[in-house]
């Protein structure tokens, strides 16, 4: 199916439509020098747990998850981490900025009959809070958590539950990441895929390469036929 | 259970019994200056491949999986790879020295009638010369590929699959990883675990901690009520 007869487009939410760039930000406030490391470290663990404890079939909330992966890479780079400083971190996961594009893109997209959703590892109590805060209620249509699944991407059931949510077949739906590994689960289950590629990064080597690689999300209306009048 | 009535120990094998460090030299001579960061993202690369293909359903061999994160790793860092240069990374694999303590330990631990068995991602064609090459034939009796069961650790039904061999309740069995999530997996699973953190790393935030921490192979023969005499 040409990506013109698509029905539906869902988005990672998490360094996709939000930019994560606030929290490593106030890393390097926290702790001067080492804003960096920590905010690398805390995102490698939490996707590496919900990996891990997806396979070990221990299912952990999101927002758990995000803690206990801030504990570890606390602990792990000798930095100390206090109530204030954690609450302070995990407040900033609900007030992200969204990429510069991303208004006009959705806006663009929405008004040229497009189905929007975001699919998220994201809690809802986590997602909620961030799509209002954002100002994208009028655009996003359907905001799906993984959470009633109890796995997390890129396992087939979470992008299933897209599917289901949205009552299309999967072969009408266009899923959206700048998660190289998630466009890959998403094209592993049967979406048409688009990765933003925002560095240099090379294509995962999982078998199944996404269909379409961009730059941001302003090239989406013109490769699916819809461009802005 | 005490771990002194264990009746079997199961150990992993990359990083637990084998030194990769031959591995991580050779790319250095290879790609001068490069050596460290290609191997650790040939590893990082290696064990996310490993996660995300169990998670998305789609098995493949852990050479293939190994060699996939290697071609991953030399596009990202812009290194040119030919096959020469990959089948001589590959080789050192099969070739892998043992820490210093191992063949002492193993046969100690082997003395004090406990069972000695590998369990690990690697496959069967890459464990055979692994074992060979390190002359453990005579210490380990039962050398366990993740393969038959075509997902990876820490999924429950590959350390089911160990104790399947092994014929023994899993309660009676000792698990021993110097990857400490594997740890953790294996203590989900119900083995009583031990954690070789050679390095000062803290223990991963999984919901199951390992019940035991050693910084080497040296110390399971007393800790398990089996001194050597």
């Amino acid at each position: 199916m040409p990506p013109r007869s698509l029905r539906a487009l869902v988005f990672d939410a998490y360094g996709t439509l939000f930019d994560v760039h606030s929290v490593v930000a106030l890393c390097e406030q926290l702790w001067p020098g080492k804003g960096a490391a920590l905010s690398q470290l805390w995102r490698a663990k939490q996707l590496e747990y919900t990996w891990q404890r997806s396979l070990m079939r221990r299912y952990e909330d999101f927002g758990r998850i995000t803690e206990a992966s801030l504990r570890y890479a606390c602990a792990a780079l000798g930095l100390p981490v206090d109530e204030g400083r954690r609450r302070g971190l995990m407040d900033a996961y609900l007030k992200l900025s969204t990429f510069p594009e991303v208004h006009d893109a959705l806006a663009a997209l929405k008004a040229s009959k497009l189905r929007l959703a975001i699919l998220s590892n994201g809690s809802p109590a986590m997602l909620r809070p961030l799509v209002a805060n954002a100002g994208l209620h009028g655009l996003i249509g359907t905001v799906i958590s993984v959470a009633p699944r109890k796995i997390y991407k890129p396992a087939p059931a979470v992008y299933r539950l897209a599917a289901e949510k949205l009552r299309a077949p999967k072969t009408a739906i266009g899923f959206v990441s700048s998660n190289c590994w998630d466009a890959c689960g998403a094209k592993s289950f049967g979406f048409r895929t688009f990765w933003i590629n925002r560095g240099t990064a090379p294509v995962e080597e999982l078998g199944a390469a996404p269909d379409h690689v961009i730059k941001s999300l302003d090239e989406l209306p013109e490769l699916l036929g819809r461009p802005v009048p």
